[in-house]
């Protein structure tokens, strides 16, 4: 990251694999996916984020996630898409949310609020204009929080510094894919609609 | 469908498996996923679009693309998880883009204006504030166009009547996976940014 031209951003995001939700509202470690680190690095580079964070307390799923990237970085992959390897190079996989907070404030050389995100919204939830013009202040750093299986634990929503608003369409139906979600969230905050 | 309250939309989405690039520029029939099945199913319907199409001209794709679709609809996964069945009653699995013209022009009783997209920008691309001012005048049916592999074809492009503007993000890079492209292009246009 640190030696592309300009532009480091403020801004990174996490892919909690823990603590979330399943359908039934347990708390539970979900699976790592290979699309899920794959689409949102993407994501993640065309905005140029300053990092992805795979977060998962599995030791076997942190193995499984860093291989994919080792392919993509180093393998075969690196030279088959050479742009796949520029996305994954933003992926480090970490065991715990303050693991991940604890690297980006390194990286960043300053403190980092997070902004957890979810389907449920929240009394104290920030729009996405509020949002925007935090970033655009350009004097604090913040990851954003994305959560597998059925969201975020209210546990992670009350430790987070802000709630992003939930994503809204036509109605009542708000199923997105995390992966959709994402995108939408950091063309929201980083886009250029034009 | 058409049981839902209201709000019919005029905007549907459909994914070219064919005639579509390869990484070296020639054209192929991609494989269909699951993924892209299911992510912009539920970007569809939270969105409230009118139908989302998957079109490949190879039968057995069709085949596993319908098997997925009536799994959700109608299997197990139908009681499981009655949303996924939800967004998964918006799929229709077409041979053509033509077929997948007449198929909508049939259902919203109109003709349909198709608008493709891509990375690469074209010279008669329409913004996202044009498109959204045509979709709010409510007069006309549009199509959007996704390509799979590395694209629409050039001759899917000429023959669109509307061209979009691509995404951009903050620098050069710009190799979204097609399901986040579909997701952030759906919100551009319907999307309520609160």
């Amino acid at each position: 990251m640190g030696d592309e031209a300009g532009n480091t951003s403020r801004l990174a995001v996490a892919l909690l694999h823990y603590p979330v939700y399943d359908k039934n509202r347990r708390v539970v470690a979900t699976a790592v996916t290979n699309l899920d680190i794959h689409d949102i690095a993407r994501t993640a580079k065309t905005f140029g984020l300053a990092r992805y964070y795979v977060v998962t307390p599995l030791l076997e799923q942190q193995e499984l996630s860093r291989r994919i990237v080792r392919h993509w970085r180093e393998g075969w992959g690196a030279e088959y898409n050479p742009k796949r390897k520029a996305a994954l190079e933003l992926v480090t996989v970490v065991t715990t949310l303050d693991e991940a907070v604890n690297d980006l404030e390194r990286e960043l050389g300053g403190p980092v609020r997070t902004v957890a995100t979810g389907a449920g919204g929240a009394l104290r939830s920030v729009s996405y204009a509020a949002m925007t013009g935090l970033l655009a202040r350009g004097d604090e750093n913040y990851l954003l929080l994305l959560g597998t299986g059925w969201g975020l634990t209210s546990e992670i929503m009350d430790r987070a510094d802000l709630i992003l608003a939930p994503i809204t369409g036509s109605g009542a139906y708000n199923h997105l894919a995390v992966r959709s979600a994402a995108a939408i969230i950091v063309d929201r905050l980083l886009g250029n609609r034009h």
